[in-house]
């Protein structure tokens, strides 16, 4: 068989699985964050709702974004994958599936990052089935697929827009109708710091989805043959470095503590942000692009923190606003002929109208993603007798509540069930977001 | 040198690291399935068996599965091997010497799945040395290195029965000898539930295994030339996702919530049962094969835990009874031209006669490693004065008695060495099962 | 593109991450060998300087190393490195850039092992810096930049000098001058065994880090064509085993238990010893290398542990003694002529004479990294008024001092900061060594 086809596919297999093992990188990161009351279930959960992403994309979410004859709006065919070949494509369909799969199982993973602690086993679930196959397909087939933001130039070169501002959407629009935890905001409005329980975790995390990321942004290249992959993975390796470092100075800075949640998510946002643009900037653009990141994502946290959007594990701040600023960023600093690597970027149209076109296109794509998820919760919300567990349940821990166990049951011996920490509001006390 | 050459040593070269990678899941999976006082203890016995595996596989096990002049019950030559190629081997000889390696690593820790908790430590150097020797290498040689059952047409693609049922059935036999731990029984012959203490570890582990059985399966094509190696892969993905999900219902459905454990346990079923099919079998047959073994899981569990065996990481149920269904569910689902991917079915024979095969394949091969395993352990037994540690040992943990320091140091602070868990037995009941 | 050049750019770039992904290895290794106050600091750290070794590595690093013109002491051009390719190499530049900044990102976090629990943030920062561009860059020069020690034939196939001793001698600089953490030795001078606080991190760091290491060895071919790749691989896995196996002996042996951590020391000085010799010594050299390097670094440990040089994370002994063991191991079983994989070792060129060329390549090396480690720490300590946290900060734990919360938030509930171990010597008992 054809020696460039086989090398093709060994490389985009190779991504898939970078991109799968992610999920690792998820669970930590997202258990690190939160409550030890909540650890098993989002352990869990992470594991089935990526399982549910996976059968829903081989039923209808390939079929959706990819299948023959499509329209502007989704694609209709190839549903219930059976491993064919792509017409024109030089190399295997089965890899392209598994590591177009992987990338839509990263988009529900931070779309639920919004729900953490407080939604009910059900929504995840539900939700899960209905992101799958209304929310991310289509807006994957727009730039993606061969739809209307395609046609007009519209570019992700790893999914900057099409998974991580998806996912960040609907995270957004859980994280509205959800309200905060118990506990998250004082009655006088100030909010408090619900610590996460776990910082080696997330920082082991952090390395799993950094690892992972090499798969996702410098896969994506599909083919081997430019040998642009290096390039891409180095680029991919700057942001990240750079905005980790970005990150830890500015809460230095402003809070007087190198704070170790803030450092993580700087190097995230360097990471999300350089998806977009890895391809098609120099070096020194992907560090600037990072230490950008790292700064936008401390203020946004903050920011979104006083607006009282109670987003756990922080995907609206890392996905969504690096993740528009990648795609942003990518018409400031994109260089249609890399001259230092003495080849072309990649696919890059450059100039200001692609700087116009890469704004449209976030703009329609978040509004879809947003409006869509919101739609769909509010529903769920009226019809599931509401998206959120019970006050008791949230106070005892999703873990006894959802799955009848503990995740550390050697961890809770005493009466009481749940370990106060430092700064949380007690049962007692009133609380002012619940629904 | 040749590129084919080339391309399949490194896909090998990639599975043999991808499944050497598989024992960190092993480490959590097992580990974060049993309790505090054990865990250190675990994880160090899991590196060094792995050691012992992986001597004993250069020494001896190697040649007695692949050696030259075999005869039908094992091979003989290659001993210390020492990197030579392979006579007709289109790929480099150590790079197949070392994913066979991984696999008899991985065989040998589902054997001390059943041993967990309770096993001296000398038993598992002694056995991990016999195991190595006089049980895994035979059925390999019978399957894998041109043994009787290789001539009879037993086909096995990447291990269901060479490695997970021969390690099952190990773990069946020490189970077995070793009865269940103190507190697994009431006096009423109840079954208590030992929670294991942390399953952020365990949805970890699953997801190392998940991303290492890629190159478990996906690795086992050998040859990347006919580019089937996507196929095989996104099968393996549906089947574990396909597996968590059925586990994932049925718990809900059985228990009236969502049980955690199940949802690791189906998805690992998922695994194991697609080994044996992975390259024969169409997409949707994955999907039901997985579903088929999440559910089977739930119930072998259940089973196993009426018949007092005490099988604390459920190897017997996940690699065991996974393992039977997906050889013999290979006879049914296998399509020996896979129509929809244009090209036919690595190896398979297919038809009535291969089922009848593949079941005496199964039933000789359990009852060789469950009988020869039951055998050496129960001289052992005699010879070592037991294979258990002491009661007042298993109280105070393995950590301690074994290593002489704990897992945890700062979590065992009070005069108690033992965290009591809600449903444990305490030290002065009465306890059914011990030797 | 030339099908070699792709290959070759694949294989390497797979190095690059899985020796960036160990990264994540030496997270959970560090973290779980000292105690929980400093576990959040310890993996943020270890983020942050990877982080900063990458940018310095980009914006200085390389060109140092590898830049044109090159004298004998140090290289000059290339700074800011933007991609482009090497001349004569037949693999992409890019690949092999991040392959190097990785291995210069693991020398930097060994350095940092010395440091542990007691050193001030601020000097893991300014140290970073001044190890990223004045020591190891300077090292990596003259041994595989083309410097002097290149000139005189000095061979260290994949760091075992570079990257492992380097790190070691800074270690062992930072914890002569940083003195024992509080409470590691009594006033009689015995020592406390202040225990790590989790061996299932460690156990698992050790897999990751024994996972990254083909990367690290088998990478280091930087070609594919000979097909090499396999056979260092093998004797990386066998090294590695051996060193387990007996250091576990050894410790039982010695101390009655088989003690864990003792257990991983082997499996790491095992893989740090072979890392010299890979690709130029037979498999059964591979096993007597491994099987030394374990019984070395137990005795080690036990040496400095005498000399009151407090190395939490044993960098100096795995690192450092287990590195100069590996690096003079080639002198001795070194086999020009590998007879037996049929072709002949990588570049080594055998005999005495290269053995006098080795061991004057370490001992300069070891000089040079540990001297001017010094020097620079030593001025820091002056300027900075000091290297060490107060002692009021070191036991309420680097955690809350240097960033404000605790890694484990939720474990640290009641009035007191720090939950005493057993052996550790109580905050109102005098300790012997703090500056």
């Amino acid at each position: 068989m054809d020696e460039l086809y086989l090398l093709n596919s060994i490389w985009i297999l190779l991504g898939a699985i970078l991109v799968i093992f992610m999920q690792g990188g998820f669970i930590l990161l997202e258990a690190g964050s939160t409550r030890m009351k909540n650890a098993g279930h989002i352990a869990g959960k992470t594991l089935f709702t990526f399982s549910i992403a996976s059968i829903m994309f081989w039923a209808v979410g390939y079929g959706l974004i990819f299948g023959k004859n499509p329209n502007f709006f989704v694609g209709w065919s190839d549903f219930f994958y059976s491993g064919q070949e792509i017409d024109g494509a030089n190399y295997s369909g089965a890899t392209f599936f598994l590591f177009q799969l992987a990338f839509a199982g990263i988009s529900l993973t931070i779309a639920f990052g919004g729900f953490a602690e407080r939604a009910k086993l059900s929504v995840y679930l539900v939700f899960a089935l209905l992101f799958s196959s209304l929310v991310y397909p289509i807006v994957a087939h727009w730039i993606w697929g061969g739809g209307w933001l395609a046609e007009h130039g519209k570019q992700d070169f790893a999914g900057s827009t099409v998974v991580h501002l998806t996912g960040a959407m609907a995270a957004f629009a859980g994280s509205i109708l959800l309200k905060p935890r118990i506990g998250k905001y004082q009655n006088d409005g100030k909010a408090n710091d619900l610590r996460g329980h776990n910082q080696v975790y997330t920082a082991l995390g952090v390395i799993i989805l950094w690892f992972g990321w090499f798969g996702f942004n410098a896969g994506s290249t599909l083919s081997v043959d430019d040998g642009f992959f290096g390039f891409v993975a180095l680029n991919t390796n700057l942001a990240a470095a750079a905005g980790a470092i970005s990150a830890l100075l500015i809460s230095w800075v402003a809070l007087g503590k190198a704070d170790i949640p803030t450092i993580m998510n700087g190097a995230l946002a360097g990471l999300v942000a350089i998806t977009a643009s890895c391809a098609f900037v120099e070096t020194w653009a992907a560090v600037v692009i990072g230490l950008i990141a790292g700064v936008l994502v401390f203020y946004s946290v903050k920011f979104f923190e006083k607006c009282k959007i109670d987003d756990p594990i922080y995907a609206l701040s890392v996905h969504g606003v690096a993740g528009i600023f990648g795609t942003l960023s990518t018409g400031f600093f994109a260089t249609p002929e890399l001259a230092t690597v003495g080849k072309p970027g990649l696919f890059y149209g450059g100039g200001f109208t692609q700087l116009g076109v890469q704004a449209m296109g976030v703009i329609v794509c978040a509004l879809y993603a947003f409006s869509v998820s919101f739609v769909l919760l509010y529903m769920m919300k009226k019809v599931m007798n509401g998206l959120r567990v019970t006050e008791e349940e949230e106070l005892m821990g999703l873990d006894l509540s959802e799955h009848g166990s503990y995740g550390y049951p050697e961890a809770f011996t005493t009466s009481e069930p749940v370990r106060p920490i430092g700064q949380e509001v007690r049962p007692s006390s009133k609380h002012v977001f619940h629904e």
